[in-house]
């Protein structure tokens, strides 16, 4: 059994995770707080997300696969920004400090950190309930960054990779199918513990997009927040809505709402939209014209005849009205 | 009951403790990412705590209480590094949503926010069980952020305000005592629940003093963090530690490895030993020299006559060895 310093010194303060100091990060782990220093020209953005046991994944989970799953998500929050990952802080509160566990989630971490150029420059360690929050902080160029609120009517509506994949592969994990091969049930747990924060995309169209978001509360809701915060309404076109293959066609307005994927929303003012697609080509990201912006308000879902479909649901929320 | 766009409308996002965009704040509350601005010369400094429901606070603590001091005791954190509070992240996992619950809370987090000038700018409500993760960020000017690593041998020692008044504050919530009148009762319960973070000491001695720690973990054990990033020791002078006037003589010792008093303990070079008492004076907080730093390692507690004390344990830890 380990104590708090010996975990962060074993597991935690560890090459290949935690950040070395030098121009930008200046103290990394190990003192009352982390430096960094700003380059001139960029602004740092940051965001915080918390995965609790039994309600962002299940009890039982892989630790490599929730190291990984944690920092993605958060990363996924600097994609949609437009900002390129530097460094993480994790806040990790668990029942109990059992070394594999501990080796396993470090790993996974530090898999997600090198893929993604975010290194650990802090946190804090608790005993308590499993709960992992973790902060990432990322450089955009100033002015540059991506928010939700620039959508304007006309604009074009962008979703990269597919949709569903994930919440599939959550359902699987509490309930096992004969509807899927052994591939296609290996790619949707993957998708769901493996997500892919479209990091790239979101520095490559940071400035040439109007608005965007990631995909976390599900494509229905956050959509409708970029409707709220830009003042207008979306189209949506369902039969151009790039589901991932093993959703089932008749099932398909239900994944418009469940959350997990982490794919980019975006937004591009029609006379970017040939830059906006050659920008994520070169960064090998699929992305799928699937509506557009419009005066008005909220989101309207459309047919392939352009009649409205009724979508009932509202994405993913903690507190129920 | 309230959904958890509602709960951050109607209690964060707003006036008094939400940050409102300007030349520094970029972006706030509302968007995936908040952004800032650092001001050239300034590093920005950080740092994150978890507080957790029967390990850091018991049940059924007071909402504005446990608001106060889940702010309070991050912000001692940048108090220790020197930095000047700017803006704050909230991770907050709750089992449900109530109303008064939250806006107690919210109350209490607004209280210290406007006390101390940093504002919320993001993160993250979940449910599950009660737990607290705060991410407090602040400025320091570039190089003279205080560490743990700088105590030199011959260096003073000094703490800031007194000890044990907050662990004698936590045993009072635990089981109530016939020892101490109500009006001592009171200022012990308030040690606890309402700590009172050193920022303006810290930030006053900022390049003056060669080492720093806030005492969270106990006197004891975070003079010892000192020693081990200083690679030196220390000799800590009993009769001289500015113990709670509450605190029964012949337990002191005990109270040399309780945390929670967010005091200073910083290192003063003997040529800047009156420079420090002049910048801690012009803050208003009593200061008291209780030792020294010395050659060789770890921490000696001496009697008055100079002989060494031996006082066994190590300061709160969470996970025990």
């Amino acid at each position: 059994m380990l104590n708090e310093f010996d975990i962060i010194r074993t597991c935690f303060d560890q090459p290949g995770l935690a950040a070395q100091p030098g121009d930008v990060v200046r103290q990394g782990i190990g003192d009352d707080c982390a430096l960094l220093r700003v380059p001139p020209g960029k602004e740092l953005a940051f965001s915080m997300d918390t995965l609790v046991e039994g309600v962002h994944f299940p009890a039982m989970a892989e630790p490599d696969d929730l190291g990984w799953r944690a920092l993605a998500v958060n990363l996924s929050d600097l994609a949609a920004a437009g900002a390129t990952p530097l460094v993480f802080t994790l806040g990790l509160t668990l029942p109990s400090a059992q070394e594999a566990w501990l080796q396993g989630f470090a790993g996974g971490l530090r898999e997600a950190a090198g893929r993604y150029g975010c290194a650990l420059v802090g946190g804090d360690l608790t005993r308590g309930p499993l709960t992992i929050t973790i902060q990432v902080h990322g450089l955009v160029d100033e002015g540059k960054a991506i928010s939700r609120a620039g959508a304007r009517p006309g604009d074009s509506l962008y979703v990269s990779g597919s949709i569903g994949g994930a919440a599939l592969g959550l359902q699987l994990l509490e309930n096992d199918s004969d509807d899927f091969t052994a591939e296609e049930k290996a790619a949707l747990l993957a998708a769901f513990w493996r997500p892919q924060p479209r990091v790239a995309l979101g520095a490559a169209v940071a400035g040439l997009v109007t608005a965007g978001i990631d995909i976390s509360d599900g494509l229905l809701a956050d959509l409708a927040h970029i409707c709220e915060r830009s003042r207008c309404g979306a189209a949506l076109r369902l039969d151009d809505v790039p589901f991932a293959s093993t959703v089932p066609k008749h099932t398909r307005e239900y994944y418009l709402q469940t959350g997990d994927d982490y794919e980019l929303l975006l937004t591009v003012s029609g006379k970017r939209d040939k830059e906006f697609l050659a920008a994520a080509g070169a960064c090998g990201v699929p992305v799928t014209r699937i509506g557009e912006i419009t005066t008005g308000s909220g989101v309207d879902c459309l047919a392939g005849d352009g009649s409205k479909v009724i979508v009932t649901g509202r994405g993913y929320q903690h507190f129920h009205a």
